[in-house]
């Protein structure tokens, strides 16, 4: 299977399915990191243009740990916006990684570069399979199955069902350890411990299936429906 | 695996999830059909005991198409309530099933004997494994997984995830032949032909993924979920 | 009366609204039909403009069935935005046609040019009425009712009322007949069969008010509501 | 049409569907007021019987204003729950009213009594056609179409429909003023101008539909749907 | 200010509301807990009297730990039902503290006794103030204002607001673990560590506003809205 | 406490939190309005230009009454858009306002101005803070918290909570009275009296808490919530 989780910045899809994508690695998927935006707002001290290259790499670090493929997109952090250009470009984005199954962030999201990079992802799942749509890559032959990720509080967001990440629950640190420039940003921001902090969600959804830590998800209630939840690792 | 779908009345679990009882027993659950009430309105000219009568052979006749066990708990149509000793009873004949997953009616159906036995049914999966809560069959292991079914029309019920039946749409229609007098009623009180009536509903859920017919369920969204859409055939 | 559907692609207004639409054509009101995309991506063969073409005549083909005229926005499929010259297009033909009776696209809808073509139609309702926004055509003297159309498989839409479309629906049939092409482009690119396909929508509304077929329709819930459903055939 | 409006308490239809039963007995519908509560805790001074006496004869005076008869369920006020001999005594008065149309309390009512009635009633809707029922007035020929009603402060309420009352204005506020128990009531229980008080409800949903008093209703959500809007005067 | 808390069993308030009581008695609030059922099939060796006796010395010590009175109901535990005689138990036990706040379980919450109880006490807070309703202490001088709890998991739980309660997070802990039974028998059935399952909770509900510890609320949303979170510590 | 309103037209804020702003003033907050669009279609008689003028001189008058600060953004009515010049601009201007709290439109609003506007501020409140995006005015130290306005006709907005606005509602109407333009348009286009108009609206708040006139608000319920109802005055 191949599988495609879309971010808006780097990190955000290991803090919201990193556990998930880490399982679907392990039974043998092809898994893609697809990120919207650069995170070039995300520094106390560097310019835009050094904390995106920073970014880049760590992003690269983090799908490397579980042999993902990334795709960097490299809009603008905080100004993600849903216009005809980004849309193409997403649609050529997603045919490159050609997946069976996408992640994407939901619309009760708190942050709006994640709910229009969910809003941009999901309205592509039909275009790209229509082959009058001409990009670099050939139109797709099916459209993908698209989970909605959980969002950060869990506010908003009712779960269908969950994945037991427990036993993978350290790849998903790594994967989130490397990001090191967060941890710093999110230090001098807004005071908060990275790992300590993303735990807090993976726990609560742990708590509701009876495990250490859980990752929740929704199918996009909406036709057609082309696959489900035994997609899910 | 064992599997209880839990109807108000002779002929719900057949229409609700008649198809995907049909794939549970194919794939060698063992399958239990409960019915709350005996049926006993559903006749333009028979007494109340005489459809009751009718009714229980029918449904039957309907489980042993599939090789499920019927419970038949015997309650007045029409006037099912959820007091102390109809939970006592509805406890004891789970336990007598002693599922891993529980169909049942959801609290957006029209009829109130569906609403209320599916509050029932539902409110029972914590006590069935509460060893001081006396019964003739003993506590359960676990608490069984709830799946909710559809409605007719499916207003108010939005789908989780899906079950294709079409390959055994034929069985789940024969099942629904079984319940003979049902069709003669509709057609007295309601000018609706049985089947004909029923495969809208199977019709309108197969269009959603691609199929001829489906089923579509969601998973009681409480505290705790001990499992999930894998549990479907 | 004067009724106006806005549909995003040809056909969707016959697909969600066609019986209506007729029974509004045989009481007598003037009816419009005008359609924000051209279709220019529905083909398996053909250049867009090919495409374009041939299903602005089968539009013009359908709506000739009922006497009502067509309004041809001409955007490119699958890439309709809401930006100010759309806004002003749109106010610009729905002043054109006058209508005291909107259908619209809803926001559960599946298809983002749907979701995003009825969101502007139901965000001019108010810029119609105002003078200084100045348009080929002038401003209108009411604020029209909006009623928000259902969606295929009827997923998230709960209807607030309905039209039994049963007397006219052989006449929606040769609507949806005359959009020839999309019969061919989805046996070829979805392996649907295009009646058949839309028939179980409007079987599964008329299920609810026991009557063969049926459309399903809510008002747009917001202030002011100028009309209801007694405008309705 | 007949139309039957159920309230829980004296005093409950003429709030929330006063005008609209007053536009239909003018347009020469067989209207009637059952009323399940006794009203006999809504006093200061008096004694439950004599409070429940007086409230009655109010009762009577109020539908006497539009010529409505009136059934007097007589069940203690603030303590009407959902059994048996309950819903058996709905079934019979819904049975000797024979309504084609139910006006009924909603589920996101303040008061417990509302709540229930509403339900109740609601329920009571298929059983009333069920001939192997018996009571002492006979099973109905169809089952009734069912609107909600409004709630006080219009909270968790989303009007579908809406009935200009202003030209029934004044025929509401008699009935209103018939409650003169209800006025004293209300003003030494909670400091409360009773007529000045209501007219907030329907002048608020005027203001949506531009008139001075409106009142606002849904249709029972549920299969099957046997009439809608087209009803209402 | 007078708070009572109501819980389904023995440490359901703790859990709950627990820090918030804390903080309340801080501040010099007259806290009461009054529990509905005796939590008499908590355990897997004793006998029902045993352990209702057990919990209710328990509950009786985490109220001592923050000066409450406890109010015990001593329904039997799994089987709580909304029916007149405890309803009037309600009302009497909440005219005993007579309360200007009131703490309730929710509509969403997953054990059928918190639902019950939780609906059984919002439903009692107009009746409290009605004088003609005798019971052994006297009406309510006003309307209590309502909060609803937040639920295990926080499933179906959208906060509206949230109380701080990382200074008294040790008092809550200490009242959690006066309940030494329920340690026992949630190992044994469930094979959950208590304290740390219920610093989930606190957990997710602190992440969203920036604390270690918080717990959430939402206020009854039904005329008169005699309160506010003004009201909260 | 500094606290900023921000409307899509001017007298927006005045009608949906006027009197909480006044009391805001009272207790010695620092009150900003800002105004979206120009007002530049209201009216019947001048040029787009001279209404403009007119309406930023009421707007003026209004503030000055409250001795708030008026930001007026200058865009041009019925045709906002949520694109990055807007964002940028409105980043801008809340950071020169610097608030604590904000008030902003809701997404169930009935202008299409009204939702943009509400959504470009809601997802500024993260940006506004992040020092590497550059504006005239510096990064601020604080993410504001953000509540949600009521809407004309309060349709599709459930309150969490109300501010008692009877004692400043004088306040208010001489707020709106410095609209002179609107009340002439709004009786020139709609027939509406504007200060009866807008009562209509606090005095059914004010019903849900017993008081002559309230405003109702809800707080954005994203992740982070960095204050609550606390901050109300």
């Amino acid at each position: 299977m191949r599988v495609l989780a879309i971010g808006a910045h780097p990190d955000d899809v290991e803090i919201l399915c990193g556990g998930t994508l880490a399982k679907c690695a392990l039974r043998g998927d092809k898994v893609t990191i697809m990120i919207a935006t650069n995170g070039n707002v995300g520094s106390a001290k560097l310019t835009k243009n050094e904390i995106a290259s920073v970014r880049r790499k760590e992003a690269e670090a983090s799908a490397g740990i579980i042999g993902a493929d990334l795709i960097w997109m490299d809009y603008d952090d905080e100004f993600l916006f849903h216009d005809r250009e980004t849309r193409m470009a997403f649609i050529n984005a997603i045919r490159r990684a050609n997946p069976d199954v996408m992640f994407v962030h939901g619309s009760s999201d708190y942050h709006p570069d994640h709910r229009i990079c969910g809003e941009i992802a999901a309205d592509c799942r039909i275009p790209v399979t229509v082959p009058l749509i001409l990009t670099e890559y050939p139109a797709m032959a099916r459209i993908p199955h698209v989970f909605i990720m959980d969002n950060l509080g869990g506010i908003g967001f009712e779960p269908e069902f969950y994945v037991d990440i427990s036993d993978v629950y350290d790849t998903k640190c790594r994967m989130l350890r490397s990001h090191e420039s967060q941890d710093a940003w999110l230090q001098y921001q807004y005071s908060m411990d990275y790992v300590t902090f993303v735990a807090k969600s993976s726990a609560i959804r742990g708590m509701a299936i009876g495990t250490e830590h859980a990752e929740a998800f929704r199918s996009l209630p909406m036709y057609p429906v082309v696959g489900g939840p035994s997609l899910l690792p």
